[in-house]
C-alpha cells in the first residue's frame, strides 16, 4: 500500500479522489500497490463527507509523516504551493500536480531537486488536461529533434472562437454565453488574453527544447478584439481563428508567441474545436503529430493526475523525468518570424489598393459577404518586423491577424 | 555505450541507421548512453557501403556476444522473427520491435517471457508507425478503463479512401494510382482487405484489456466493394467513408471488428486523411482522446523503433512493460453490436419504401445528386443481427455500410 496526499479539494482534487475510488482496483493493479489517500490538505471541514477523516489543515502533518510516499499538489497558484512542493520534495517523497503557474515558474528548480532526492516531480496534468503530452515528449519522442510545437492549449477561448464562427455572436456576447455555462470564469483575462495559453507554452517549449523557456518573454496577444467581421473573413477563405501557442526552432534559434491565427483545412489543428485542446508536434524524423483531448475539465485532469500518480508510485527511489536546464533559453525575438498576415484597411477606396500593393507588393484580396467600406488582403509571407515597417505606412488599420502558412 | 543489433537492412532498418546518425547526439544525451550499432543481421552484403562491416548472416553471432543488450527486429513476418526474438530475450536481451504480424501472434508470450528475464520486449513501432500509442496507453491511460479505442490504423486504405472522395475515382483506378505512387503494394490485399488493421486493432486491444485478443477471431471487411456511388452518398450526407479498427467493452463484454463506416464531421477521425493514422480512445474518466500522425514511412516509424531503443537502454535489468495476460479473451460476437446502417437498392419502385419501412420501421432516406434509379436510406440504430435478419427479407441490395452514432 503506497500512502498519498492532496493539497486542495477543489475540482481536480475532488475529481482525483473520484478516480481512485471509481478505478481504484484496476489502478491497484496496473501500478502493483494500492493507493490510499492518507490526508487531504483542505482550509474547510467538509463535515459529514466520506473524507471528512482524511481532512488536515496544517502541510507539517503531512511533510513529517514518513509514510506519506507522494504528495499530489492541485491548489493551483504558485505560493503557498511552491513551498509545499520544495518541502515535500526535500523531505523525499514524489509530487504530481496540475499546477501550470506553478511549473512554469519554477519547473527547472524543482526537477533538479527531485532528481538530487530521487523522488520524482511529474506534471501530466499541467498541460492540456487530460490529454497525454508531457510523458510522450519525453519518453517517446526522444528519437527526434523537436522543431516545432503548435498547441490549441485553451479550451475557452478554443470554444469561444468556435461559437462565434458557428453561432455568427460576437465577442461579448459569446464570452458572457460561455461564463453562464462555467466554461469562462467570471474574471475571464488568463484565459481570453493568452496567459494561460502562454504558461502551458512555456512548459512545452522548456521541455522540448532542454532548457528553461520564460512564460515573460513569450509574446502573448488574446482573443478580446477579434470581431465577427473577422470570422466572416475567415470563413471566407475556408480558414478558422485559432488562439495559437507556439515555439519553433529555426536553425539554432527559437522563437515563441501566443497570438490568434488563421489556419487552413489542412492542418490538424483545424478541427479542434469548442473545448478540446490538441496539440502539435513537428519533429525532424516523426514528422509531424498531434495528440487531441478535453484540455480542462475535472476528471479529465484528475487521470492524468492519477496516471502521474502511478508512475510515480511504480518508480519510488527512481528518477524518471528528463530535466530541462535551469540555465534560461534566450527566446529570439518574433521579429524575424515570418507568417503571412491578413489585414483590414477601413478605406475601400481604389487608392488604398494601389498603396497596399506598392507597400506589399503581389498581396491576395479577400472579399466577405455583407462587409463593406472596407479593403481586406492576405500578404505573401513576410517577418514581423517587415510587416511592423509596412503597416505603419498605411493608415485605418483596422485589424491584422497572422495566417500559418 | 550500449550495443546494439538491428535484424533486416529494410526500409524501416535502414531508417533505424539514419536516425541514430542524424539524431545520435541528442538520442545519447536522452540516454545517458551512447548507442552503438555492432551488428546488422540481413542475407544481403551492401558492399562499399557505411554499414558493410556491421553485416552479418548468422543470428548466432548476434546471440552469443554478450555485449548485445538490445535486439531490434525489423524483418517482418512471424518467422524467423518470432525464433530470433525469443532467442535474444531468452540470452537477456531487450527487443524492440516494428512487427505487427509477430506482436499480435505472440505478444502475450514474448512480453511474459521479457518479464521473467527481467528484460524489456517492446513494439511502439508494430502500430500506428511513428505514432506514441503503445506507451501512452501502457503508461499514461493508467488511471482510466478504456471503453473504446477505434483508430483509422492502415495509411493505404485511407489514401486510396480520401482520393476516392476528393477525385470521384472508383476504386480500382485508385488503388493503381496508389500504387504506383508507392503508398500500396503490389500485392495490396493486407492492406485493402483490412487484415492489417485487423492485427493492429488486436494489439491494441490486448493492451488495452489486458487478455490476449486473437487477431483470427476479430469481424474483418475491407474497401474492396466500396463504389463511387457510395462516396456521393457519403457527401451527400456530410459523411466520410473510413476503414476503422474498433474495439469496444459494453459491460462485462468486448466485441472488435474492422470495416468500413460512415462517420461525420464532430467525430475527431473525420479529419485524419490520406496517409495519416489517427487513434481515438475512450476512457471512462479522461473521455475521448486521439493521437494523430505519420502511420507508417521509413522515418516515422525508425523514430518509434530508435524511441523504444532509448527506453530499453534507460531501463536495462527491469521491465517496465504492463504485460497481458496470455489467457484469451473470448470476444462475443458483433451480433449484438449497434449501429445505424446505411443502405442501398437497386429498386426506386414506390412500393420498395413501404417495405422498408415496414420491415425497418423509421428510416431516413438518402439522396445523391445524380444517382438513379436506387432507393437508400439509413437505419435507426440496430444491432447486427437484427440488420442481417431484416436485410434477408429485401431484394436487390447494393451495399450497406455501418454508420458510427
Amino acid at each position: 500500500m503506497i500512502n498519498i496526499a492532496i493539497l486542495g479539494y477543489g475540482t481536480i482534487g475532488s475529481g482525483v479522489v473520484e478516480v481512485l475510488g471509481l478505478n481504484g482496483d484496476s489502478i491497484s493493479k496496473k501500478c502493483g500497490h494500492e493507493i490510499n489517500i492518507k490526508y487531504i490538505l483542505d482550509l474547510k471541514d467538509f463535515p459529514g463527507t466520506p473524507i471528512e477523516n482524511k481532512i488536515v489543515h496544517d502541510f507539517n502533518v503531512i511533510a513529517n509523516d514518513p509514510e506519506i510516499k507522494i504528495v499530489v499538489e492541485v491548489m493551483g497558484g504558485v505560493e503557498p504551493a511552491y513551498s509545499f512542493v520544495k518541502e515535500a520534495i526535500l523531505r523525499g517523497k514524489s509530487v504530481c500536480t496540475s499546477n501550470k503557474e506553478l511549473v512554469a515558474k519554477h519547473g527547472a528548480e524543482l526537477l533538479a531537486l527531485s532528481k538530487e532526492q530521487k523522488v520524482n516531480f511529474l506534471f501530466e496534468a499541467s498541460v492540456g488536461g487530460g490529454i497525454p503530452i508531457i510523458r510522450p515528449l519525453n519518453q517517446s519522442l526522444t528519437a527526434d529533434e523537436i522543431e516545432e510545437i503548435t498547441g490549441i492549449l485553451n479550451g475557452t477561448t478554443n470554444y469561444i472562437l468556435s461559437k462565434m464562427t458557428d453561432e455568427g455572436a460576437d465577442f461579448d456576447a459569446t464570452l458572457k454565453e460561455a461564463q453562464a455555462k462555467g466554461y469562462a470564469e467570471r474574471h475571464p483575462e488568463a484565459d481570453v488574453e493568452g496567459y494561460d495559453a502562454c504558461r502551458k507554452i512555456a512548459i512545452l517549449s522548456s521541455l522540448a527544447f532542454g532548457m528553461q523557456v520564460d512564460f515573460e518573454d513569450i509574446y502573448t496577444e488574446g482573443i478580446s478584439k477579434i470581431t465577427q467581421t473577422d470570422i466572416k473573413y475567415a470563413k471566407a477563405m475556408g480558414a478558422r481563428i485559432k488562439l495559437l501557442g507556439t515555439s519553433k526552432r529555426e536553425g539554432n534559434h527559437v522563437y515563441a508567441m501566443v497570438t490568434p491565427m488563421m489556419i487552413f483545412q489542412n492542418h490538424p489543428l483545424y478541427s479542434v474545436n469548442d473545448v478540446f485542446n490538441g496539440i502539435f508536434v513537428r519533429g525532424n524524423v516523426i514528422g509531424d503529430v498531434m495528440f487531441y483531448g478535453s484540455g480542462a475539465g475535472k476528471l479529465p485532469t484528475a487521470s492524468a493526475v492519477v496516471a502521474d500518480v502511478v508512475d510515480a508510485a511504480k518508480h519510488l527511489g527512481t528518477n524518471i523525468m528528463t530535466i530541462w536546464s535551469s540555465k534560461k533559453l534566450e527566446l529570439s525575438s518574433i521579429t524575424h518570424a515570418k507568417h503571412k498576415f491578413f489585414v483590414r484597411i477601413a478605406d475601400s477606396d481604389a487608392k488604398v489598393k494601389d498603396k497596399v500593393k506598392e507597400i506589399f507588393g503581389d498581396v491576395e484580396e479577400v472579399v466577405a459577404e455583407g462587409v463593406e467600406n472596407e479593403y481586406a488582403f492576405i500578404t505573401q509571407p513576410i517577418d514581423e518586423d517587415t510587416f511592423a515597417k509596412n503597416s505603419s505606412k498605411i493608415d485605418h488599420i483596422v485589424s491584422k491577424i497572422r495566417v500559418r502558412v
